[in-house]
């Protein structure tokens, strides 16, 4: 295989000097990694790394001493068992033990009854998805975790990754033999989901560089990230497609392996001590899972302890690995190096065929055993048998580790844990919990989000066409409107129907808000930013766009209508169509926090527009509303642009709606001749003692507004209402963000 | 391995006399199955489908001894060489044979000039997805097109199973030696597509009858398509999952292993005897997986050409497969059966491990020369080299096959293809394009969507549950409206609001008609039925739900908001807001016809209906819609029903909306107390010469009607238009059908 593999890969070779000896060792039969792997870690990544970072520690020589200990240390390692001898020179470097972990959920509630809570009952009525399940990882090395699909992969993952809820979780994790703090372990330990998550118009390099904007210690120079993205893309083997866009359905981009690579790197921007992976591979061809796999076998040998779950690994794969954890039912079937399953299935009575996969038997054979009344009983209690006596005490106290202080202060000074250690401090106290101020991530996050927008003018340029479509046709439809009744009525129509587009042309970005909303859950889980610095740059970005749209609508639309105000009027009205996109948009994104699915997002958009509407006052004037809807009508985002606008244009004093015998409009004498109406005019004028003629206005701009019931709010009141109603929606929005993204299992 | 296996399938077992045999012989290393496989497809399952079908073939004596021929023949071959014996004995079942296919697409258009188009442009600009490749697939054997992403396994699918136009594609298929007309392909095979695209709410049995309805003729008797349909249900290994429900996201129902096997036997109920299968095991584990091509074996088994494309197949698969045709970049790289990798690639120089899997070994090997600049050029020359002489030659003359004639004739005395064959009829011309009448299908079709719909009630409940909600809404709002001048401007704006709700009421079915239009796409492909029977039967069977919407709709407003006309105006109201919906309903279900995806047929639905309501009259009168917009008020789905229940409303005699004084309502001297109004009105009165005293009417309901212009169309008429929209549309979605469901590369 090496013969080929020499030929092709050029660039993955140039990419790292790990490559070169570990292709060409690509073993014919399982064998273990290590050995090599630590040495490489000590002579190649790491001194790099932490030449890199040198200042980074303000390291004493004595910190120095202890990690070349480590060294010496993690080169003699390698085989399973490791006993006092390690223990003495004191130098063990990171492992993370875990011992009898359990972990059980309430079962659906359809079986649930409300009077039956004895406690028999409530233990029937769990599933238990992890059963007291022990193992350790250790640095340098990849730690898998095999299993069906449903057999509790995830969840083990999950729960080292403090991802479950303490109180719900039995048993113990510990690193160096400490009880780990969650905000120390979020510091130190990094979480990649299975699902890529990034900003699709990026390059692979800028979605580095502004991961490591938002984890990286902001005194650390431009430069010094920019030499530590560089070291990243190396060793994720991206060099290639650094410069080449993430893509997505209509952008073409980088490959699938390449974007999950992409995915881990934006993890592992700040070299994290723990790395958790749940399935990196799910989802990719066999070359390209290789590829991830291997990049995590560097990882680790960098000086990482790396924990994954793998659906099924290939052959290939497998090799990789340096220790195997597989769980059926959340149960513990077997724990070892890969090398072991030959001769642990031989002892169990159903030997691994020699042309066969051996993880390809394996989960096969689980899997029927499952099937089975009894399921894989057997098979656990055999490995339960069979490991009794050494791993579950592997974690126990006797050991007397490298205090955790002290290990992660030398990680530091070999460039590890960049993200918010500040100089040597390591307790957990002393890490602050992001990396930057405030307003350095709105300005990194408005970077972002600029770049990646403005490679995307397609959306923009959509919007903007909907904007110039929707006030073509009703500039066309209510072209010059004149100055007589009709000509009110047919203003009226105008204002409402164009205030609510405003909303309606916001509810289109719904489906942009979720998908933004998701990057923003994952990046937050691990306090890449404030909240409320992602909400502030998400309503900078956004507002620019909406004065464009504002001014193109009222271009369009304003002089074609023939509304009243001269370049006043215009002024006000272009305003008042920004406060009403920025509302709408508002409310929209604060939807968009709330509302999982697009489409349901889309109807509950659609059918809350549509009552706004309704109660704006158009419909039914505000005083022959019911006292019981009333509230509605004040909730209604659109009333407050409709009487804003309709003041704007009935509000001057000297314009005349209605003037002589126009009065007579609309009402049943409207068909009679001129000359009658003329009379009539004369007669109301003599009988109410007023001076009546066909040029005596009759019904000025604020008749108009006292019909419509327009006389609470100003026009300026009015928008700055409607300015309100999108802060307060933004603020809505921050909520849900805040309440959303626990992200943690009960 | 059997050991396990005997274990645990009892199930599998009861389900197939097949599964013993073969399971106890899983090899340990590769082997070819055909032998007994013959054996098998002579004893047991073409026998009992025989049996089934015997009367189907009014077969001869002589039939059946061409066909106890053809088993003794069948049962000899199972080694790659077969000879002239073979044929002087007269007696080789279907061999589907192919040479040089080639098959060219140009590339996206940027690089492409208006200018430039010499012939050798035209070359370049082509890409070749297939290139010259040859080879056979015969009766009782899986043949597997193996390959990597983009290497051409699904268009060589596509090219064998005519879905390619026969004008794109060079080279040569033949079936026995003849030419295959394209109906005549139609009737004697299937397609397996990727997707399982079935309806969620129907279980595994009446799935697969509804298909035998579809598929096999109408003079097979009830009874016998349920013993198809149940001997069907064995060979898929489906008789556990049988009475559950396929299920979606909401709905829990079978696994996808049995979804896609569900899938496999939808297409596969009349027997067909060329298979061809698109990624039969995509998406599924790998136990699921092999159970999939377990029973492709059986179907090949039981007397079928089987030729599907795989992925990766595990050794597990592999040992099922016959022939292998692994191809990368269009061209043949082996060709051959399972066993020949091996030496195959140790003469190439490139030995497969003893450890590996063979396929995961080939395929990265390729993977990997593919990105080298030459390509898998030295694999593809080498493969031709080894080829050169046997393989390219099958498909020629010189042999003598039985007449395809025969060959089917006997198929269809054993049982094979009774989907449109009448009795001994063999030809294409015979075969009728569809197995069932118009009235049948319209009939099953109708049958089968209610049982889908009747079990998902949560969609009717929710439609029926907006309904009611904006009926409450609208009722509390336009509370008891008045006979006041205001009390008609309120009118107004319910009407235009309600009658707007129902098209926005069906935009929420969007989603499920793009869903069914799928489902509709793929069974028309083969011809299960007519496209119109599916238009009938699609507004068959929608139309009920819309009645009760209607009603309730009716009830909860129309006596809550006083509108006119008693029991016969309730009753018109009723009807009109039937029409809405029937016209709304065939307005998205044209669309839904159209527009490919869900997210931007909400947004153009929302749109258009939101023009439609500013054209329908309400917003702006239609003698004040300028000319050049005249055309679209008359296109306004939403102008007639409003026109409708406005005429509805204000078309009676005898009723008032305004009286005496109340002509002032809406004027500038509305302000006026009353004493003064009723001089000034006294005053027209008598300047008028007319008699209006305070109780005179001043407008009628013939009044409001001629000022909103509506006076062209009678509420019956207009009734009927809308009615008359609703079909429009239906014979719309019924062309969008025609052409839409091509499904043919070009």
């Amino acid at each position: 295989m090496s013969r080929f593999f020499d030929k092709i890969s050029p660039l993955d070779r140039r990419s790292s000097p790990l490559e070169d000896a570990d292709d060409a060792s690509r073993p014919g039969a399982l064998q273990h990694h290590s050995p090599r792997a630590a040495s490489y870690s000590a002579s190649d990544a790491s001194v790099s790394l932490g030449q890199l970072f040198r200042p980074v520690g303000h390291a004493h020589n004595g910190h120095h001493v202890v990690v070349q200990l480590g060294k010496v240390a993690s080169d003699g390692k390698g085989t399973a068992e490791e006993g006092g001898d390690r223990a003495i020179s004191g130098s063990l470097p990171f492992v993370l033990a875990f011992s009898n972990l359990t972990y059980s959920v309430r079962r659906s509630r359809k079986g649930c009854s409300l009077f039956w809570r004895s406690d028999a009952g409530e233990e029937q009525g769990r599933k238990v998805l992890l059963n007291a399940i022990s193992g350790e990882a250790r640095e340098g090395e990849i730690l898998a975790v095999l299993g069906a699909s449903g057999s509790g992969k995830s969840t083990l993952i999950d729960a080292l990754a403090n991802r479950i809820v303490r109180e719900s979780l039995e048993g113990c994790i510990t690193l160096n033999g400490e009880k780990l703090e969650g905000r120390l372990l979020k510091v130190i330990s990094a979480y990649v989901m299975q699902d890529d998550l990034l900003y699709p118009m990026l390059t692979v390099e800028e979605t580095l560089m502004f991961s490591a904007e938002f984890r990286l210690p902001r005194y650390l120079s431009a430069a010094k990230k920019m030499s530590r993205v560089q070291a990243l893309i190396d060793q994720l083997g991206l060099r290639a497609a650094a410069g080449t866009i993430i893509g997505d359905e209509i952008h073409r981009g980088v490959s699938g392996g390449e974007r999950r690579r992409v995915s881990i790197g934006i993890d592992i921007i700040h070299d994290p001590i723990l790395l958790f992976l749940d399935e990196p591979t799910s989802g990719l061809d066999s070359t390209s899972a290789y590829m991830v796999v291997k990049v995590l076998q560097r990882i680790a040998h960098s000086g990482s302890v790396v924990i994954t779950s793998v659906h099924q690994p290939s052959y290939r794969i497998l090799c990789l690995l340096d220790r195997l954890l597989i769980i059926s039912r959340g149960s513990t079937v077997y724990a070892g190096p890969p090398t072991g399953l030959h001769p642990f299935f031989s002892d169990f009575g159903q030997p691994i065929p020699d042309n066969e996969s051996p993880t390809e038997f394996v989960l096969d054979l689980i899997r029927e055993l499952e099937a089975t009344p009894e399921g894989a009983k057997s098979l656990v209690e055999f490995n339960h048998a069979r490991q009794a006596v050494p791993v579950v005490s592997a974690g126990g106290g006797e050991k007397t580790f490298v205090s955790l202080e002290d290990a992660i202060g030398a990680s530091i000074s070999r460039g590890k844990l960049v993200s918010g250690a500040e100089g040597t401090a390591t307790t957990a106290a002393a890490v602050p919990k992001h990396a930057n101020p405030f307003w350095m991530e709105t300005l990194v996050l408005t970077k972002r989000s600029l770049a990646n927008t403005r490679r995307m003018p397609e959306l923009f340029v959509m919007r903007l066409g909907l904007v110039l479509v929707t006030g073509f046709i009703f500039a066309t439809i209510f072209w010059r409107l004149d100055d007589t009744p009709k000509g009110v009525q047919e203003r009226l129509g105008f204002f409402a129907i164009a205030m609510s587009t405003m909303f309606y042309t916001c509810a289109d970005a719904l489906p942009i808000f979720i998908q933004e909303r998701n990057i923003f859950m994952r990046e937050t889980a691990y306090n890449a930013y404030r909240r409320s610095s992602y909400v502030l740059s998400h309503s900078l970005v956004g507002f620019p766009p909406l004065v464009l749209l504002s001014i193109a609508f009222a271009l369009t639309t304003f002089f074609a209508v023939g509304l009243a105000g001269g370049l006043q009027g215009f002024v006000f009205f272009v305003l008042m169509v920004l406060a009403s996109f920025w509302t709408g948009s508002g409310f929209v994104t604060f939807l968009s926090g709330v509302v999982p699915h697009v489409m349901l997002g889309y109807t509950v958009v659609v059918a809350i527009l549509a009552y706004f509407l309704l109660f704006s006052g158009f419909f039914i004037n505000r005083d022959r509303i019911h006292d019981y809807w009333i509230w509605f009508h004040y909730l209604s985002l659109v009333k407050y642009p409709y009487e804003a606008v309709m003041q704007n244009e009935f509000g001057r004093a000297g314009r005349c709606f209605s003037r002589g015998v126009q009065i007579f409009d609309n009402t049943p004498v409207e068909g009679l001749t001129e000359a009658a109406k003329e009379r009539a005019l004369a007669a109301i004028s003599s009988a109410l003692g007023m001076n009546m003629t066909s040029t005596t206005c009759m019904t000025t701009g604020a008749d108009v507004l006292r019909q419509q019931s327009i006389t609470q709010l100003g026009k300026w009141g009015c928008l700055w209402v409607t300015v309100a109603w999108g802060f307060f929606f933004r603020g809505l929005f921050y909520v849900t963000l805040l309440l959303g993204s626990k992200n943690k299992r009960r």
